[in-house]
């Protein structure tokens, strides 16, 4: 280990970062006053018309269509995201690893192949992918927001990149996360802090929040997350983008790098994010279509099942019947949030969908549960890898100056616990016991729906918010119960964008009777100025290793609200 | 809790199971010194030539036909292998719950269904079915082998229960197993110990002991085991079965009883045994047909697959090649075993088939990490359990009297553990990710295998003893690692039956460099005459998740052992 202290390691890795990056593709920076930057790609001047035209181009089908059809070639297409992906970074410092000649080259390879035998190499031929900082490439470090890490190089590709590749696609930057990655909120010490782009005093969420950035910015037409306990789904709500979370193992985290190891009842999961829906089932379908059980011994062999996304189960996805979770009963969703449900029951029951009120089912010991599940080494497995470089383990997200005033002093997650102490496996043991009598409780409770639908099925899916917010200021993403319910539940879930904030229709409310102090947090913190004009998501709760079907119904969701909007 | 010793509630509790036995189905019984008791049920005079004929018959298709064509009634079909229950309950003690007046009453409904509506109940119509002290039938008790579980009523039937009424199957009895069910024999403080058919010197293995000794006497057509490190397995192999060891969560084992609970990383799974491949793959098709992840939150949303079953991804099940794995590295099989090995590579090379040795991998560390894993809470839950009642924890599964002289203080499996203590959750997760990494070298290594099959894939399957001996004598059983092999690895694994050993056949061999203290033991074990006609039994090692295909590459076995046969 180097005898430099912790902070000379990560200012000289970022310094190394900083070198990485192309020099003709730097540009004017902003003033750090101005807090929407998505325009600055347009008008930076650094793109061409026709960069602008392919990275703008959100829709994954036509840009692969455009690729294995040699309209646009790979090189081209990986170097205009590339641009954009740098311009995204120096807006909002949302990349760890960039590689530029690397992912030419391959584009390149790709371009060839085309060329020489007229078929593309596979599904995702061409494509440019983003990875979150957990997926080892050969060559490489994986740092994963550890200081201790710095100098980690893999003398492997992990299954997924393996796969990727292999597909067509072209894996080009790797994106930032939060120390530990246990955060909704993404901020280490290595690779420092990365912001929103639609509202720089706001975070992106976490602990992918790198490529919530990212790809809210169209710096990325692709990318993968992880999610553990919303980790996908958050930054996906708080930029605007479509994320999905798969039930544990159905796609191939081997080889890639994680917190807690070992911890195998609440599993992270990795799961595409993308401006478009049709990026979530390409990359799904593809990833499956390798058959990933071959070569990860965790992965769920199951072939992609063509009629369960055309929906056999839920009435070939004609009459439907969908639950609304209006409020989770621990966290009550600011006024955005709620009108993002009411616009989605509008739409589907306008598209011919029965809509009903979902009830909550055992929250408190679900949640319960999930974090005693966490905790259950007394933080050992942090402190570990924290103490290998001597770095300090990271208590708050909030920055050390101009941070938002968030009058929360330990959020519901820690206060729900009580005394945090070391478990031992017998009593490890019975809370995975608990967890599993929870989860048989949900799910019998979602099935005995079926009472209420009129459909005679269950209800078809649930919607719910994915956070009671939308993007917040830096240091407030206090909550992630609406996320780490489906987790502990290992429900297939997707989150989607549906509006905007806006000042004039989410007027604060009245307070209510509070839940506990987060919630009277939380509902404090809703300014309608403060968060006018960010993008609210909600998420699409479907069955375990119901990939197919969960696709196809946020599929059926994104239609019925773009038809209400037109 | 009672004011009785426990001693008094387990004499209490067996004199009632006595009871229960009808009168008129009581036989003379032999003397004890009569070890082949598989000719009573022919001659005791109980059975009439019909109901012979129906126990008699093996092939579970074939009484499914009978049943649904009306040409056997089920009430005549459940008779008749209860009687053979009761007789079998009367030479080895396999039963545990015993309750003749409902199982008919529900095979008449059944009758009166198929009479009324002219269509069967479903694929199970009629069937009687065994199973395994751990499966909750409403109104009766789940015992388990714990004296302190003794009046443990059920107010509902477990996932399975359900779903095998609702496919029409008759369930008829429950079966013995040991203490804490961590045991490969069968013996517990309440109902006492199980004996083996073929010889009741002999353990017939466990931990689903009484499955192994009612369907080897064919006193039921189909029963149900568990296996979390062999249960099914050995039993079956012991008593001259097939049983299959499914994946982790294929089959439903929702609100079903077991040991250690929320020990979630080596899963317990549940499978069927019967003297005939017919059932194994009927009672899986019937199950997962029900769709039981609707009801177990933990079971695979996967359907049957024809397709693989078919071995789409076995060329079809043209020629395949398959590695035989004569010994495991820790303790070597004894003659019989390792003949069935050589029988059955002759077999499949008569058939066209490829067999090759198979290279072991990493065994010690395996185990090693097993026994760790299992041992992680230092017997907490076993003590726990015990402290109900004040009952002892059994130490050794040898008789007090006449117990056969076996010369191993402690087996392997607890020497390889080392200094055993509760491990804290930090170290628990430790040894999942060892597991884990384990898991992925064993994958990896197997699809290497590409090289040396000549098949263009990986070996289609693995043949290995399911034990180092055939069944021994009570209290000898002390090794497992040929199975649990598999738990560890979760590959779907199915035991089939090959010969019997021969004293003529199979002497005893030379001294070999004993691996072990217990290799050493095991070895010395062996006496030509002591084992002589009694069944050995080898299984069948497929992928993670491969049920279809692994149940359909043992009927490619067992047509080509019956061809040589032939």
């Amino acid at each position: 280990m180097s005898s430099q202290s912790w902070q000379d390691r990560c200012k000289a890795r970022k310094r190394a970062q900083v070198d990485t990056l192309p020099k003709h593709w730097l540009i004017d920076l902003p003033s750090d006053d101005q807090r929407d930057v998505r325009d600055i790609p347009r008008t930076c001047g650094l793109l061409t018309l026709r960069e602008l035209e392919i990275t703008e181009t959100t829709d994954v089908d036509c840009l692969l269509l455009n690729l294995r059809t040699a309209i646009w070639s790979s090189v081209e297409v990986t170097t205009a995201f590339y641009k954009r992906a740098i311009i995204a970074q120096q807006l909002t410092n949302c990349l760890t690893e960039i590689f530029v000649d690397r992912a030419l080259a391959r584009a390149k390879e790709v371009d060839v192949f085309l060329k020489t035998t007229g078929k593309p190499i596979g599904p995702l031929h061409g494509l440019p992918i983003s990875l979150k900082d957990q997926f080892p490439l050969k060559g490489l470090e994986t740092i994963m927001g550890y200081a201790g890490w710095i100098g980690r190089y893999a003398d492997s590709d992990c299954v997924l990149a393996e796969i990727l590749y292999e597909q067509g696609a072209i894996p080009f930057v790797r994106t930032n996360v939060p120390q530990t990655l246990m955060w909704g909120e993404t901020y280490n010490h290595v690779f420092g802090r990365t912001t929103n782009p639609f509202d720089r005093y706001m975070t992106p969420g976490g602990s992918s929040g790198g490529e919530g950035a990212l790809i809210g910015l169209r710096g990325s037409p692709l990318g993968v997350g992880t999610d553990i306990g919303g980790s996908v789904r958050i930054p996906s709500a708080f930029c605007g983008l479509y994320g999905l979370r798969p039930s544990y193992g159905r796609l191939p985290y081997a080889k890639a790098v994680n917190v807690a190891e070992g911890q195998e009842s609440i599993s992270s999961v990795l799961g595409p994010m993308a401006n478009n829906l049709s990026g979530v089932r390409v990359f799904t379908k593809a990833v499956i279509d390798a058959k990933p059980w071959r070569r990860d011994p965790l992965a769920v062999r199951k072939d992609w099942q063509w009629d369960e996304y055309a929906l056999a189960e839920h009435g070939g996805g004609g009459r439907m019947c969908f639950a609304i979770m209006w409020d989770n009963g621990v966290v009550k969703p600011h006024p955005p949030v709620r009108r993002a449900m009411e616009l989605t029951k509008k739409a589907l029951e306008a598209a011919g969908h029965t809509v009903i009120d979902w009830e909550n089912h055992r929250h408190l010991e679900l949640y319960e549960c999930t974090e005693r599940i966490f905790a259950a080494d007394d933080a050992q497995d942090y402190l570990t890898e924290c103490a290998l470089s001597g770095e300090p383990l990271i208590q708050t997200m909030s920055p050390d100056t101009d941070a938002h005033e968030y009058a929360l002093d330990e959020p519901f997650a820690r206060a729900i616990v009580g005394e945090r102490r070391h478990l031992n496996a017998y009593e490890l043991w019975q809370q995975h016991k608990q967890k599993r009598d929870l989860r048989q409780s949900h799910l019998d409770h979602w099935e005995a729906t079926v009472a209420r639908t009129g459909t005679g099925r269950p209800v078809d899916a649930i919607i719910s918010p994915v956070a009671p917010y939308t993007a917040c200021p830096h240091g407030c993403n206090s909550d992630a119960f609406y996320t780490t319910l489906t987790n502990t539940l290992d429900y297939t879930t997707c989150a989607f964008p549906v509006t905007y904030a806006d000042a004039e229709l989410d007027k604060a409310e009245p307070p209510h009777r509070f839940y506990n102090h987060e919630d009277e947090a939380v509902y404090k913190l809703y300014d309608p100025q403060l968060f006018h004009g960010l993008p609210v998501g909600l998420q699409l709760i479907g069955r375990t290793l119901e990939e197919e079907g969960v696709i196809a119904m946020t599929e059926v969701v994104d239609k019925a609200l773009k038809a209400i909007k037109q």
